[in-house]
């Protein structure tokens, strides 16, 4: 098990956290996502430690981007 | 034909003005539905006027408010 904890910039409301929360959520081997609208917060727990630029590319894929 | 604009508040994405779109093309009569999210400005071609109550029920059910 892994848990990761990044910040998305650009998310205004609950809709963009849903989209935020599919996109991530269909990555393989992730388990559970959570992400904080306020705060921009998204953490990722998965079954194995996850490639950076995969979830780069899903948060980018729901419309959004990695803080840094 | 019948045209009306009026506010609505609370949006703050895309997501947000494509569920006051959808919510409000649903009512029987509705040509065209355009929404502005910076202005809240919501404007809605029908075939005929609409009741006022109607189109506020339409807003609240996609979770938005309409100024006033």
């Amino acid at each position: 098990m892994s848990t990761v904890t990044l910040t998305v910039t650009g998310m205004t409301c609950g809709h963009c956290a849903a989209s935020v929360r599919e996109e991530v959520s269909s990555i393989d081997g992730v388990t559970g996502v959570d992400v904080d609208v306020s705060s921009g917060r998204l953490t990722i727990d998965s079954v194995r430690e996850l490639d950076a630029q995969v979830i780069r590319n899903a948060v980018e894929e729901a419309g959004y981007q990695l803080a840094g």
